[in-house]
């Protein structure tokens, strides 16, 4: 893992990350791939998410607030980066709350290329046809551990997969890295999931052939700057304030050592 | 009332509060009902709100910005949640100042079992076939009193309801409670009224058989938020975080004391 | 110029703004034109479009995440708003990105009588036929100087242009006003520019009849509040929330002295 050395590549390079997100976050995603480094495109229209293709550096899809329109988009959009090599991720907001959401998440995964899948632990295990424990979009719990349950769901998903919670574990169903970085305050404001979805975006742009690395190092450059964020919050909303100086004030240089990432 | 004690209560329980709400304040109601403490849960499909009546403890419907098929969504998610004893809380954004808007929120009250409305004067006022005088989506004045209105209102449509103002009034159409908590700066932000919505479907969660104490309990604690908001606010930005702050930091305590609620 | 005259003249009237705009921006659209003194109003469907034009004091059409249905929307509230003398801002976020975005922003000004458009250098030099770069929806660079683009595009397109940029520049075609005041920490936010646009249509509605200055007040009075709001910012998230307070808090009796506006 080289946290500082990619981050610096996306403050370097910008690349554009195409995200088709949901209503709720949207501005939120765009502010935090914005204060990272790199440049938020927010396209939906069936018209138009296949020319982004050329240009993206990746594609974010979040199935947070579906609609009929929206599906077919993400569809064409992942079907366009597919053939163009853009690596895909995917945020499965709510999948096993309802059956649209689930079985709208298993047709993007059955009929495109996804390099990355981030998501909760109900989620996650929803999609891996494992036991879960879902309330809303909150995960709430899950009969295999973390490390368990992020092995076993990319080897039956076929990609990387991240589980976010109190500690996160992304695997690609050999390796499992747990990243332990982060701040309770994170779970108390709306799309903290979905941004650091759309930051597993910018470092795969920058690492595609490293899907792994890349969604570890977004989980850990999240974190940390979810720790500074913390650090003046008296609580969620000045947290949230404070979440994006603190990824635009993210230092490379000290990023590798903040990490708290372990392989095993 | 016991303000103190429901708030304890949404904070054990969790109750997933379903919102189907305006695009502009998706984010800002979402984060004030978690800010709380309850779980918020945004579904506008067609295909999935039915599903979610099964789990929620409220549903919220805010048609503060209107197309055919979010209609079409309200009318079954609120017809689905009658079916399961779920309180229905309606925001009726803009009612008066378009006929989409009042034709919407009229039809929504013919079709569903609406338990709470919550509204500025004008929008009460159009739907109880009284005077008012709208701007936009601003209520500029009633020829009825907020106490008037409210119970007029109350008795004409069958349910409690809210008029919020500088002092807002709660009605059953037989007792009348006015509270006077609350802050200026509430004016100045965005959507703060769809959040005084939200949070009265968090109230009602927990309290589903008490509506008029449960609308006035949620505008005491969203009100005495916005006190605490404004003590180190330096103008609308600054509020609004602290807002979220403040919600998160309601102490059930002291909330009783605070209250200023008066039944007359 | 008078930039303060006008600000006090939308504080004592609160004029109308209605708004069809993105969804990333839209909270943030509302807000910025809240903190400034004016009353946004944000509506979309095309059931009540026309009939806002018969209230509004401006019309703000933003094209960040386009739809048919929006597109539609967005003439017929644009032709209402031609037909009722309410003068017309058009952001075309991204033309030059995506086709639809390019045809769509050409349609609007062909069948619809636009006051002043509003966009970075690569939009407004895709709309004038000239050449440019674009990244997404961000402007890299195009041939024309700020001025001499200002000036083409609105002779080519027949209306006021404001290219906003480090420097702004805004023209009717014969005169150039550029504008100096802002900060870089304007650039690392979403959706700045659309609340530029936002605010173009707040000083444009207590100024229909001078459309040139009201372009270049509001820059002025934006960029100001953009300095402001950098004086305690630690990063974008700090900014964003100083940037309203920063709005609500512009003295219209020191914004004359502290514009940078010069004609040349």
């Amino acid at each position: 893992m080289r946290t500082g050395a990619d981050l610096a590549a996306i403050r370097e390079r910008r690349p554009l990350v195409h995200q088709i997100t949901n209503y709720v976050v949207m501005n939120e995603t765009a502010n935090a791939t914005l204060a990272l480094g790199a440049l938020p495109v927010m396209a939906h229209a069936v018209e138009e998410v296949e020319e982004l293709a050329a240009v993206a550096g990746a594609l974010v899809l979040n199935i947070g607030t579906l609609s009929k329109h929206w599906i077919e988009a993400m569809l064409l959009a992942a079907q366009a980066d597919d053939r163009a090599s853009v690596p895909v991720v995917l945020d499965p907001v709510g999948a096993g709350a309802t059956k649209l959401r689930t079985e709208t998440a298993k047709r993007l995964l059955a009929k495109t290329e996804i390099a990355v899948v981030r998501g909760n632990a109900a989620e996650v295990a929803t999609l891996a046809g494992r036991q879960a424990e879902i309330r809303g979009v909150e995960s709430i719990g899950a009969n295999d551990s973390g490390s368990e349950l992020a092995k076993t769901a990319a080897s039956t998903l076929g990609c990387v997969v991240a589980v976010t919670g109190p500690v996160d574990h992304v695997s690609d169903g050999d390796r499992v890295v747990a990243v332990t970085n982060g701040h309770e305050l994170l779970s108390t404001v709306t799309g903290t999931g979905c941004m650091s979805s759309a930051i597993t975006g910018c470092f795969l742009s920058v690492a595609p052939d490293r899907p792994l690395e890349a969604a570890a190092e977004a989980l850990v450059a999240f974190g940390v700057a979810g720790e500074d964020a913390a650090q003046r919050a008296a609580g969620p909303g000045s947290f949230h304030a404070n979440l994006y100086d603190a990824l635009y004030n993210l230092d490379p240089g000290t990023l590798d050592e903040r990490a708290k990432a372990e392989e095993g």
